[in-house]
C-alpha cells in the first residue's frame, strides 16, 4: 500500500502545539520511570509491604540506603524532564546546568521529606483501619486498600507540587486515578488521618483544603461551582473555587460539595446530597424522610 | 494430587458457546496488539508526546511513515481476527482470502482517516484547555488528561465501528474504560470540541448523539430508560434509546439523562439531576434551593 | 549527596506495624502471581477465550489438565503466603508443615470447585447477554464486558473467602476493582444469573446478600448505613450491615441502598434513589414527576 | 542533524539481493520462536529437566499433550516461513494454501518422530555418562553438558533437514553453535550413542557420516579437503566431501580429519593429528614419541 | 490433528531416569536465578563496573549491604535445589529442615568468602593488564575481557564446589563456557594472578592444579590422557588425571598438555605443542625450526 | 544472618581501581544499548533480514530514516559514556559540553559511513556464498552464518575505533566473540570480500592487516609472537606484532600464524600449520606426506 498522502498530511506539523519537539536531548518525563519512583517510595514508606518482601532487620538500613541512593538520580532526571518541558531553556550549557542543578536540589528536598510523609501516612493507615469494620489489621490496609494507595500517591504528588515541579505531580495523580478511580488534584491540601473508603469516583479539586481526620466515601465530589470566564470565553485560571472541610468532617457516598464553601468541624454530610453553601460545625445533614415519603406511592426512603 | 475428575468435568465442553474453538488458524483479536495499535495511533496523532519523545524535525516524516507502515499490517491482522470471530468463514482458501482482503481494505481506510481524526482531536484538546482552570497548557492536556485519553480512544474505536469491524471497537472502548473509568460505547456519535472533565463514572450509550462543544463532568450518564422486551423476556436489540445533546450543552457532575430525549443547544444540566424528558435550547436546570430548604432542619443546599 | 540522616530516620522502624518483617522465608502474597492465577482460572472457565486462543478439540483435555496441575502448586504457594501473614507461625518445622498442608488442602478444594463456579458463570454470561441490547453474542460478553470480568473475579475471590484464606480474596477483589471500577467485597453472597451493566462505581459491601437474577447498573451502592462505634471510637467489626436483595431485583444507575434492608423479589429501584428502608416485593420505585415539577422553573424531569 | 543523503543512499536498494522484501504477509522465520520450539522439544524429550521442573506423575500426560498441541501450530508457522523464503510463491491463495498444507504436514511428521528422537537421545545420555569420569549421574549430563545440548539440537535440526524444510535446520544449528561452540551441519548423519566431550571448536561438515558409539573431543574437525571450483571460480556445491567414521571411533582433542576419507570401526585418532587418508578399523594413531624427541633440545613429548 | 499416539508414547516414562520428578515441592536449580546470582556477585566484586553504574561513595555501603542480603536467600534457595536433586530426601519435614539448614549454612559460608575471592580476582585483573599489550587500563579488563569473566565465574563455581554443593558449580561453569568459549571444570585448582588471553577453546580438566602467575592462550587444553575403564567398559571415576602447572608457567595458543604430568615453575610451552610428559622448571619448548624445514618445499616455520 | 563484617570489608574500596565511581551523572556504556545499536545497524545494512521482516518497498525510506534518527542519539549517548570513562572530565559544564559535542560529531560520522560499510559487507556476503559449497543463497549467509555476523560486528567496531571512541569498539567485539566464538580485535584492518568459515576459535590480533579476498577457516590464529617487556616486567604496548596477509590468502583450519610476518598474495596456508616467518606470494604450504609417513607404524597422514 502507498500511504504517501496520509504520511505527508500527518507530518505537516511545523509550529503546531500538538507536536512536541522536546528540549534538545532532554527526553520527556517517563511514565514508566515515575511508576518505578512511586514503587520505590512505597517500599521506603512501608518496608516489607512493597519491594523486597522479606527484609532481615539487620539489613533494613542497607536496603533503605540503597533505595534512597537510586531514588536521588531517578527523581532528579524526571524533575529535569518536567522543568525542561515548561522552561524557556535555550539549550546552551549554562541553561542546561541551571536546570540540572535545580532538578537535583528539588530531588534532594523531596527525599528529605520522606520521613515526614511517612508520619502522615501512618496516621492515614490508622484512620482507615478504625473506619472500616471489614479491615482485619493495618497490614491489610497498607497492601490492599485503594483509598490508602491513592492518598499515598497524593502525598508524594503534592510534595512535588510544593517543590514547584511541573507536570510530574499531575502524571502521578493520574496514575493513581487510573489505578484507583480516585481523582485528587495534586495541589489539594489534606490534613493527617485521612480516610477514603471504596473511593471509586471521588474527585477532589485543586484548591480544596481538608482538615485532619476527614473521611470520604465513594463518589464524593469536592468540586468547583462557578467558572468565571475570561473575555475570550475561556475560564479564568487560578481562583480558589473548591470547598474547605474542617477537622473530623465525614462525607457519605456520592455527595457533591461545590464551590468555595466551608464545612465546619465534625459536620456529617449524608450520601447523595448536593451542597453549595457553608455548613455549620457539628451539623448532620441527611435527606429528610418525610419529604421523601410524600413522593407518590412509588418512592420512599 | 489427582484431579482427573475435575479435569474431565472442565473439559466436557463440546458444542458449548462458552468454549471458543476459533476459526482454524486465525487467532483471537489480541488485547496486547490492540494496546500497541492504540499507542502507535497516539504517537501519530500527537508526535513527540507519545512514542519516541524527541523527534528531530527533519526526521518526523520518517517516523510517521514507518509507523504508518507498521500500523497497516498490524491493524489488518486484528481486523481479520475480528472478522473471523463473527463470520461464517468455512476455512477454505476462498473464504480466507475474502476475509483477508476485506481486512486489508478496512485497515487502509482506517489509516487514511487518521489526518481527519487528528483535526477533530485538536479541537478536543483546545476545548479541554479552555474548560479547565487548572490546565497550564495544551501539552499537559495531551499527556495527562483522562478525558482526552478516553475521547482519543473513542474516536479510534468509532472509526473501526463505522468500518463495520466487529469486536475490535468494543475491546478498545473497554481498554479506555479500564484506564480512565470513562465508558463510551464505540457507536456513540460525538461532535468536535468535546470535553470530559475528571471523567470517572461517565457512561455514554450506544445510540447517543452529541453535538459540537459539549462538556460533561464526572459521573454523567447518558443512558437508556426503557428496555422493551422480546416475547422471550430478552431485551429488544438495536432501538435508538439514548439521549441527543445539541451543540454547546454542558452537563455537570453525576447528572443522569435517560432515554431518547433531546437536550437543546447550549442547555446546561446541573449536577445530580435526573432527566428523562426533552430540555429546551438554552435552558439552565438546577436543583431549586427552596425545595431543598424545606427539608427538615438538617438539609439545605 | 549524603542522605544519612534521612536513611537513618527511614530505617528506625523496630516494632512498628508499618514495617513487615515477614514470617521467616515465606514471602508475601504476590500480586503478579495472583494475576496469573486469575488468568489461568479464566482460561479454564472459558477455554479459547482466554489463554491459548486456538485449541484443537482433541487437545482440550491436555490443556485443561496441564493448567489444573500448574494451578495447584501456584495456588497453594499463595495461600501459604496468606496464612503465614496472619498466623502465629513460630517458624519451626512443625508449624511450617502444618501451614503447608493446610495450604495444599485449600488449594485442592479451590480447584475442585471450579466446575461448579463455571456453571454459575455461564448463567451470568447468559444474563448479561439478555440484559444488554447492545450485546451481539455470548462471546463478546465473555471477552469484553467489565461486569462479567468483575463477577468472575468475585466468584473466585469469594471461593477463597469461603475457604478461610486470608488476604488473597481481598487482593483479587482490588485487582478487579482497579480494572473495572467495580468494588465487590469478597464476602458478599451473590446468586446465579447476576448482571452488572457498565459497572463503574458499583460498590457491594461485605455482608450484602443478593438473590438470583439480580441486575445492577453503574454507580449502584449496596452499602452500610450505621457504623456503631466501640468505646474507643473505632467501628464495631463483623455486624451484618449491608442490604439483602431478593431474586430478580433490578437497581438502576447511581441508586444507593444502605443498611441491613430487604429489597423484595422482583422489586425495581430507579436511578439515583436513596433507599434506607425495606422495599416490598414487586415494588417499582422512581422519582415522582410531580414533586420534581414543583422545582422552580428550571427543573423538570 | 540532517542525514537525508545517508538515508537516501541506504534506501536505494531496489532489486538488490541484500534487501529482503519477504513473501507478502508471511514473515521471516523467527529466531525467538525457534528458540521456544527447541525449548518445548527439550521439555518433551526430557520432562522435568526442562520446562516445568516439578511434574506430578498424574499430570505428565496433560503437560505432554498440551506441549505437543502448542508445538504443532508453532512449528507449522516457522516451516511456512522457511518454505516461503525459498519457494516461488506468487502470493495467490492457491500457492498460499499449498504452502500452508505442506507446512502442516511437515510439522505433523516432525512431531510424530519425537518418540524416536528420544530413544536416540537416551543412548547419547548414557554414552556421555560412561565416557566422562567427572559425570555424577545422567541428570547432570542432561542438564549441564554442552555436548548433549548440541547433539539434541542437531537431532532436531537434522529431522527438519530430512523433511526438506529450508533455513530452519541451519538456524537451529547456529543457535546451538552460538551456545556450545559446537558446529554440526544439520545434514550430517550421526548414529546412536554419540558423545562430544567439552566440545568447544568441534566442526562436523554437511556430508559427514558417523556410525554408532562415536566419541569426539574438543576442537575436532571433520571437514572438507578439496573444494573443486566451477568455471566462474565459485565452489561446486553438493559433492560428498567430508569423512565417514565407523562405529566406535574415538577422535581426541584438536584432531583434524579432512576429505571423503573412511575411518574404520573402533579406530582411535590421537589429539592434534591431521588425517587426510583412510584409516583401518581398529588402528590407534598417535604422534610417535621418537620423532618428537628428535626436535632440538627444546621439544619432547 | 490428533497426536494421541505420540502423546502416549512421550508420556510413558515411569521409572525412567530421563524423566525427573523432582523432590516434592523443591524446584530445580534455576539457570535464570544462577545468572542473577553471578551478576550480583560481579557487582559486589567490582562495584561500579557491574550492576548500578554510578554509585555515590556515601552510598556504597548501602548497596553492598543490600546486595549481600538479597544474595543470602537467593543462594540458599539454589543450594537447596542442588542438594535436593542429589540427596535421598524423603520429603518429611525433618529431612526438609535439615536440607534447608545446610543450604543456609553453605550460603553464609559462600558470602563470607567473597572478600577473599575479590583479593584473588584483583590479582587476576592486574595479571591480564600486564600480559596484554592491547589493554588500556584495568577497567577495560574488568568490563570486556572474556578471560577475566571466565576466571571470575570459575572462582565462584569453585567456591561452591569446595562447599560440597552439587550441580550448581557445573551450571555456573557451563554458563561461562557458553559466554566465553572457555571451559574450566569447577573442581580445577588455580592460583592467584591467572591470565587467559582470548581464551576461545581453552579446556581445563577437573583434577588440574595451576600455580600462581600462570598464563594460558586460546585453544590450550589441560586434559586427561588415559581413561582407565571399569570392567563394564565405563570409565573409572575420580582419578587424578590432569596436569599440574607450576608458578609462572606460560602455555601458548592451541598447545595440548595431557595426563597427570608436571610442568615445572616458569616453563614456557610453545603453541600447538602436544605434551604428555613432565617438563622441567624453566624449560622453553617450541617446534624446532630445522625439523620443519625438512618438510618438502612447501613447509617451513 | 548478620554479615556486617563481610559488608564492611566489601565496601572498603576507597581509591581502588577495582571500584568505578563513574564520571558524575554519566552512566557507563550499556551492553544492552550497544546490542540494540548493533541490531539497528544490521537492520539498516540488510533491511528485511533484520529488524522488521516485511517492509513494503514504498515504506523502506521511512524505516531507514526513522532508524537513522533513533541511532543518532543512541550512538551519541554511548560514545559519551565511552569518552567519559577515559577522559579527564572534571564534571564542569564546559567539559561536559565539550564531551557531548564530540560524542555527537562522532555519532554523525559513524552514521554517515554506513553506506560505505554496506558496500564492504556486500562483498563479504558474496565471498561467503562463493566459498561455501553448502550455502544455498545470499539470504542464508546473511541470516545464519556466524562468519558474516562476526565480520559485520567487526566492521562496525572498527569504524568506532577509527573515530577514536574508547571502550565501545572492544565491547562490540566481545559481544560478537561471545555469540560466534570469533575474536577479532577492533583495530585489525581487513579488506573487502572477507570470508570466515565455521569460525569457532578464530583469533585476529590488534595490529593484523588483511588484504582483499582473504579466507580463514575455524581455529586460525593471527597472533603475536614476541612480547617485549618493559623494565617492570609488563609488556610493551602499541608495537606492530601481528601478521600481514596479502590479497587472496587462504588459511585452513587451526593454522597459527604468529608475529609481524608477511603472507604474500594468494598464498595458501594448510591446516594446523605453525607459521612464524614470511611466506612468498603464491606459496601453497601443507604438511609433507613423506615426513608424516616416517612416523612409526601408528601415524600417517
Amino acid at each position: 500500500m502507498n500511504f504517501s498522502e496520509t504520511v505527508k498530511s500527518l507530518s505537516s506539523l511545523n509550529d503546531s502545539s500538538f507536536y512536541h519537539y522536546g528540549v534538545e536531548s532532554i527526553p520527556f518525563p517517563s511514565v514508566m520511570e515515575l511508576k518505578e519512583i512511586v514503587e520505590i517510595c512505597r517500599s521506603l514508606l512501608f518496608p516489607g509491604y512493597f519491594g523486597k518482601s522479606i527484609i532481615d532487620k539487620d539489613a533494613l538500613l542497607y536496603h533503605v540506603g540503597a533505595n534512597v541512593d537510586r531514588l536521588y538520580e531517578k527523581v532528579a532526571k524526571q524533575i529535569l524532564a518536567g522543568l525542561a518541558f515548561t522552561s524557556e531553556d535555550c539549550g546552551c550549557s549554562e541553561c542546561r546546568q541551571m536546570l540540572n542543578e535545580a532538578a537535583h536540589e528539588k530531588s534532594a528536598a523531596f527525599i528529605e521529606s520522606l520521613p515526614q510523609l511517612r508520619e502522615l501516612l501512618e496516621t492515614d493507615v490508622v484512620a482507615h483501619y478504625r473506619n472500616d469494620p471489614a479491615a482485619h489489621n493495618a497490614g491489610e490496609v497498607i497492601l490492599c486498600y485503594p483509598g490508602l494507595r491513592a492518598i499515598c500517591s497524593h502525598r508524594l504528588a503534592h510534595r512535588f507540587y510544593e517543590l514547584d515541579v511541573p507536570l510530574i505531580p499531575r502524571i502521578i495523580s493520574e496514575m493513581a486515578h487510573g489505578e484507583t478511580c480516585i481523582d485528587i488534584h495534586p495541589a489539594a491540601q489534606i490534613g493527617h488521618s485521612f480516610t477514603i473508603d471504596h473511593g471509586t469516583g471521588v474527585v477532589i479539586g485543586a484548591t480544596a483544603i481538608l482538615g485532619h481526620n476527614v473521611t470520604l466515601y465513594q463518589g464524593v465530589t469536592l468540586g468547583a461551582r462557578n467558572f468565571p470566564q475570561e473575555e475570550d470565553g475561556s475560564l479564568v485560571k487560578g481562583i480558589a473555587r473548591h470547598p474547605i472541610l474542617g477537622n473530623g468532617v465525614v462525607v457519605y457516598a456520592n455527595a457533591t460539595i461545590l464551590g468555595r464553601v466551608r464545612i465546619g468541624d465534625d459536620a456529617v454530610i449524608g450520601g447523595n446530597l448536593w451542597i453549595t453553601h457553608d455548613v455549620e460545625a457539628g451539623a448532620k445533614m441527611f435527606f429528610k424522610k418525610k419529604v421523601l415519603a410524600e413522593v407518590d406511592g412509588a418512592l420512599f426512603i
